[in-house]
């Protein structure tokens, strides 16, 4: 299922297995909450050459409705993407005001943001979620203590996380899925190990860190990943959730991280922040009027290829959503890129 | 410059010459306003095959101003669009309450909605605007009336738009840009009759019929155009401005139309107003939740091969910026189509 293939230090590139066919790690998915990305979908990702996104299966649960997903076949074909697909398990959505939730032993309570209903999350309910929408990669549904909780509620948090880990394996009854364990523990050296070590000791296909990049300095994020990474198996894939920004993931890579997932380059291209092989440039700045160059001259993504700063940035002044979607391609085509020229690199040395 | 080939009743289709090749008459042109479309963009309308495609010279003008389109090498190279593109004069912007416009005997002033400066827009400054945009079609500078203005008021525009298309023939310097003259004459037989008469008599290479679809009922419109119409010469391209619905395109070329532009078809999308073969349907109604079939199943373009009613519903009911631009892509697609099979009944009859 997953299988490392070279080695440079602790990165490695090894190849993850899944019903729709065998990826490449280390991989970078773009988000796709709803079954599509903000201003872009399933024809961008096809023509940048993504292999791997990620949906939210709480909210997808509550619109369009697993009735509409499950009617369709399941995500890949409602969305027509038939790339991998990993499904998030919603237990991150208690960082959202909208979703009012409320976590106890047994569950999260959520509010619908687009009904106003309530519903109570347990293991088995993500569970059955997730195995409805098909995706490739499913997670077990964990307990996030927001950031600045004391360390009683990281406590408690690694605690429920782990039972309902092991009622996430026990409900999860789709073979041809995988699912990943997840990891909590705060930014405590030791939560983090013990949650590392709980969730590794667990028959999960992969472990992922949760947690991290929910508004902590950088330094308290790599303290989580770093206590972490000892006590997860080599042989497992890694998968740091929510993360991030170029830098982070070449530093993430090296320390032995297979699989990320952010926001940070598509919401970043939508407020005019483009990521360049010469570093980021603020393309709505005056300098860029006139300027008649792609946004990034080594670029071969469609963006780049068709159009001026000066155009993108027109259209970025005036919140044109064409201009979103082809700034967004550019800053995912650039992740992809960047990735691969990691992954040259890991092979070089190696 | 124009030749008609094929005639039907009087229905016909022609070839108009512009520096950007021929185009067959008779056609449509989505509105890319800000050389954009609303949600959708160059790429959408390469693929679709759009042939011709209208932007605002005024609002060019404002933001991103002359300079950045003349340092682009014009509005074709700005967007990279390589097919015909005509441009509007401004005119028509009185009617929008954000430009704060007043006329005169000599031109209109405006308020620059992005910036609030204040602009004074004769004939010949309208030339200087749209020969630096180096659109491939200009319009002569006209002064339209809004919908309810009493017989007098409508009687001024009639003859300031002659003295201004007089002008603006004057100051009409680049002989590679056509110019199409506008006639007014609001929704009163004798002065649409005299307005047309006189701008057919100018030197212009198409005439236009502006100042409908402003707000009036169909039987006005028709009254307009009907009237206006014996009176521009049989040997020269007619323009409806702001036409329009598939319905009103059908009837208009059996008029004798060779030529239209509207926010229709993309503001109809944009609300889940979908045209098929079938009609219209509102695609946001319960009963698509979760119908798996295309929005149009006798339909080729990229929307209709790729996604299906149930997830464009949801993705319309989310707003989501991506569903509006496969709805709207389709719409337009419709729109082309239609026109294609129009031209091949004319060709069969005649």
């Amino acid at each position: 299922m997953f299988k490392i293939i070279t080695e440079d230090g602790n990165a490695r590139i090894g190849k993850l297995k899944t019903r729709h066919g065998t990826i490449e790690t280390p991989f970078f998915m773009p988000v796709a909450t709803r079954a599509v990305g903000k201003y872009i979908g399933s024809e961008d990702y096809k023509k940048i050459g993504v292999d791997a996104i990620i949906s939210n299966s709480l909210i997808l649960s509550f619109n369009p409705s697993l009735e509409v997903i499950k009617k369709a076949g399941g995500i890949h074909k409602f969305m027509n993407f038939n790339k991998v697909i990993f499904t998030d398990c919603g237990g991150f959505q208690v960082s959202r005001d909208s979703f009012s939730s409320k976590q106890v032993e047994k569950g999260i309570y959520f509010k619908n943001p687009y009904d106003k209903s309530n519903h109570f999350i347990t293991p088995k309910r993500s569970m059955e979620i997730q195995q409805t929408i098909k995706s490739d990669v499913a997670v077990s549904f964990d307990d996030m203590a927001p950031y600045g909780s004391n360390k009683k509620r990281f406590e408690k948090a690694v605690e429920r996380t782990h039972n309902w880990a092991k009622e996430s394996l026990k409900y999860h009854k789709d073979k041809k899925q995988l699912l990943f364990g997840i990891s909590q523990g705060g930014f405590h050296k030791d939560l983090r190990k013990k949650s590392a070590r709980d969730i590794n000791s667990l028959d999960f296909d992969g472990v992922a860190i949760g947690g991290v990049a929910i508004g902590e300095p950088k330094n308290e994020m790599y303290l989580a990943v770093k206590s972490a990474l000892p006590h997860i198996s080599k042989n497992k894939p890694r998968y740091v959730m929510g993360v991030g920004s170029p830098q982070d993931i070449v530093e993430m890579i090296s320390l032995g991280i297979d699989c990320f997932d952010s926001i940070f380059p598509a919401r970043g291209a939508r407020h005019g922040t483009i990521f360049t092989s010469k570093g980021k440039i603020a393309l709505n700045k005056g300098k860029y009027k006139l300027d008649l160059s792609p946004l990034d001259k080594e670029c071969c993504c469609y963006t780049c290829k068709n159009y001026s700063k000066s155009y993108l940035r027109h259209l970025s002044k005036i919140n044109e959503p064409e201009g979103m979607r082809l700034k967004t391609h550019h800053n995912i085509h650039f992740m992809m890129n960047l990735i691969k020229d990691i992954k040259k690199a890991i092979k070089k040395k190696s």
